[in-house]
């Protein structure tokens, strides 16, 4: 077999995997703020938090330079014309993808961010929690980001849905196949695969996460 | 005497201030996310926020590494197993403190946070203003992120109440402490006892900071 | 002519024009928390935020220490008693700057800022694309900051109004103006005049951005 995925090396995989979930995420960004009727500075502002928001998060945390989207300038560039080229489609078209339709790209976002996020924790030497945190930082605080701008509580935060969990839960199995030292690729797969699963299965199931609500009201003195 | 304070290190006395200081805090945003109907995930992120993220904000701006929660990654866990135990005796027992009773330990929290922060940046070779703000952002932004995330103005700005204040002034006293040389644990036991007092003096007396608002309406052009 | 512009290190330049463009947003970061009837304390940290927040993320993303406002410590203090006396004569007058009367300072501060902020970036080898964000970061972020702090959408993002992107084209400015080695205070007033100018002409003229919001309700399925 000619391809050879261990002669890819980690940078490599980081990169093509931060590319491919960014423009997921940045769609997010483009289509929230447009429902909150932002203007055409703000949609690209909120979709270039929501792609490179968590990734640029977790770079400071970590203190990594340069940040993927300084060292990779064009891909500034490619989310700047991905938001004008649909801003011109929505316009033209009276059209949007519904949110039901962006949450597969979005699961596939969610799974590489974390893959990704987590395998840079480990490789600069964190432990397995924080390698998962960073993991979860990277996949789920670009969407974060873009709900505080766009001033709603963050819908990973209160939709009861699994999100940041399958983040966890596939954070976790980055750091186990690490600790088995298992191929760089074959890690990422793995974690991505688990992650981006989970959603996939929270979604069609239409799982909820239980109610921890306080009955404020009627129990505090 | 056997227990000599300052045999301690300044190592040691910060992260022990930040260890109890961070529990008082974690409460602090578990209850406020609770309070908003968040879901478990979103409970145990503001939690984590308020807890580590003032702290955390303050090592970003000072540029210090490794984080405290990276450095003893076994309080991430600490923070993660409060918020399941604390959900389930909420959801077991339809109980939770009320905001009354959070007072004392936050208050606590305000004081420790603000002498570890102020010290350790008078240890980077911070000016006195820089350090007192840095205090500051220790003991206050955990708070406004929580409040921030749960789509508040952070009630430390607006509840016309004497907190940020108190630490300003505890900072003061630290930056007094380290002009004159005090032993590290002194310092930090002055500064802190300072922060809380005054914190406990306005909560008891009921001290309001004075309306500044503006009569926008009426007055302007 | 004995004042000598090419005699001013890049240092003096940015310094001087960080100074100048701090006051203008401290003002606007003043009024709006005055508007939102924070408290004293409110009102210190929302002026103080927008003043320093956007240098400070620019600084954090460049990786540059020491901030602006560590650096030149006085202007912590010279903001803290800029706050202080702007609160006792609107109190006293019951008078405050018209939102109309702080646009013109505002615009100032804006060029200024994206003129320091890009040529910074510049000089921290940064990709051309880099540069004028950093310079946006610096002049817009300050506001976003404030607002979101205020629990408003960043009014930089929903006003339909050119600001953001008024930096955006003078930080494009800077980044010509360095391609074409012109001495580093002819590149900071060229780029900040046409910033400056740009948003004055869209107040003068009172032009709008066009709408992108989605006809979400209509259009999705």
């Amino acid at each position: 077999m000619i391809f050879n995925p261990r002669g890819l090396s980690l940078t490599d995989v980081v990169t093509l995997i931060e590319a491919l979930a960014t423009v997921a995420f940045a769609l997010s960004g483009l289509f929230e703020a447009a429902r909150k009727r932002l203007d055409a500075v703000g949609i690209c502002v909120v979709a270039g938090l929501a792609a490179f928001g968590g990734g640029t998060l977790r770079d400071v945390l970590l203190d990594r330079r340069p940040f993927f989207w300084v060292e990779h300038a064009g891909w500034a560039w490619a989310i700047l014309l991905l938001c004008v080229a649909a801003m011109f489609v929505m316009r033209a078209r009276h059209f949007a993808p519904t949110e039901r339709a962006m949450q597969w790209p979005d699961a596939l976002g969610l799974g590489l961010f974390t893959a990704g996020g987590s395998q840079l924790a480990l490789a600069y030497g964190m432990p397995g929690i924080v390698a998962v945190l960073m993991g979860m930082v990277s996949a789920v605080f670009g969407g974060v980001l873009r709900d505080v701008v766009c001033n709603e509580i963050p819908s990973a935060f209160r939709d009861h849905r699994p999100y940041a969990l399958c983040s966890f839960i596939g954070g976790w199995v980055m750091v186990a196949a690490d600790r088995l030292d298992w191929a760089s690729l074959t890690a990422v797969l793995a974690s991505a695969f688990v992650t981006t699963s989970l959603r996939g299965l929270a979604l069609v199931l239409d799982l909820r996460l239980p109610e921890w609500s306080l009955d404020a009201d009627d129990h505090r003195a």
